[in-house]
């Protein structure tokens, strides 16, 4: 039984990106020999999700898989992208106070729906592997989802594996 | 240490289906002989989830859990069923070309909601093993939910564990 | 190769809580000597959650976090608290009766919104170990959420690790 870990970079835009990671995840899976155990992929940003899906074929005008458009749609009614301080409780004075001493705009706090969605969605999944690949379906790909809509940014993929 | 899986299969109807598999996964990890460590119950379909929830004993008039028919309830206000082209973005033309090529009738790819609903509740739960039982307090129970409701379909339901 | 598993336990209020338990965790983790891993952080309770999530530093005048409070204001649009029986279907007359057998006031079962609001966010986070410490980036702290406002009660957390 062994532990394998790696990252990986991708760049996200200043709207919300869905990345089809699976490649990038094959290819760390491929590199550890591990044939059988479990496969996680992860987050360590708090406005970002790891998340399952179809890939949809079809792409919007900004380049978005529609079925991901469509979770978009769904949590701007639920979840509207925040344009100004007031309209959720956070960012408070306390967090723009703390982001100012980290040299941060305060503008980059207006993040909130962000920080929401992400969490609704998670901030990894857990795949199994068997023989030697991982265990998706027909159609299942990887998606690494970056809400953050104030800021272009590089992120970090995070995979880990247990198995032997 | 030790990895084992299984799957076992499950039939859904033509609307959102919540079947407690809790005897069949216990059933898998007797079997695995493993007594401490972790299992991770999956699904490999994209419109599906697995859950945990407790059992809340009332059904409804066909035969769904009262808490998981208010959990559909939630769901058809914010994602509601999918019921013509045009709804949402997905399915979108390049899709249902793709299905045509696979002999799929086009309007089983009406099931956007179900994607959307399954990808926020997510696909998979891993639950702590001690002693040889999960623990699931008095009350969990893992549910295997199918929120597709354009086909009646067999499903997979995957278990992995990795103890001792 | 092993398996560490231990509990602490934490005190709800009558109202959503969320409370920081990273570094309770950080001690379990310490203690179980392991190096590289997963750590999965789990509630065996089925009106609660465990998610990742920015500490956003501001207080509301409940001392819940601005973040969290805005994602209660979220749940409570789309899943109501539950105020009143018929409101949901579930609690039914036979949940009430077996929770009169426990011993339990029926008003108890009035928690519908807890489970809902729960589920939606998840049992469970898993997250990578590496050289010892959680992988949580510059942000991240981890939250135990109980949403059951009929009561206030002591909780389990449970944190299994799996590594060497």
């Amino acid at each position: 039984m062994s532990i394998f870990h790696q990252t990986f970079k991708i760049q996200s835009a200043m709207r919300p990106t869905f990345q089809d990671v699976t490649e990038q995840v094959e290819q760390v899976l491929n590199g550890s020999g591990v044939e059988e155990g479990i496969l996680v992929v992860f987050s360590q940003h708090t406005t970002c999700s790891v998340l399952i899906q179809e890939a949809s074929d079809d792409l919007d005008y900004w380049g978005t898989d529609f079925l991901m458009q469509d979770l978009v749609g769904v949590f701007e009614k639920i979840i509207p992208t925040c344009r100004t301080q007031g309209q959720y409780l956070h960012p408070g004075p306390l967090h723009i106070e703390a982001a100012r001493g980290r040299d941060e705009l305060p503008a980059w706090s207006l993040n909130t729906d962000a920080h929401l969605r992400s969490v609704i969605l998670g901030r990894s999944v857990t795949v199994p592997v068997e023989d030697g690949a991982m265990v998706l379906g027909d159609f299942g790909r990887i998606y690494f989802a970056d809400f953050d809509q104030v800021r272009a940014r590089e992120r970090l993929v995070r995979v880990q594996i247990i198995g032997e």
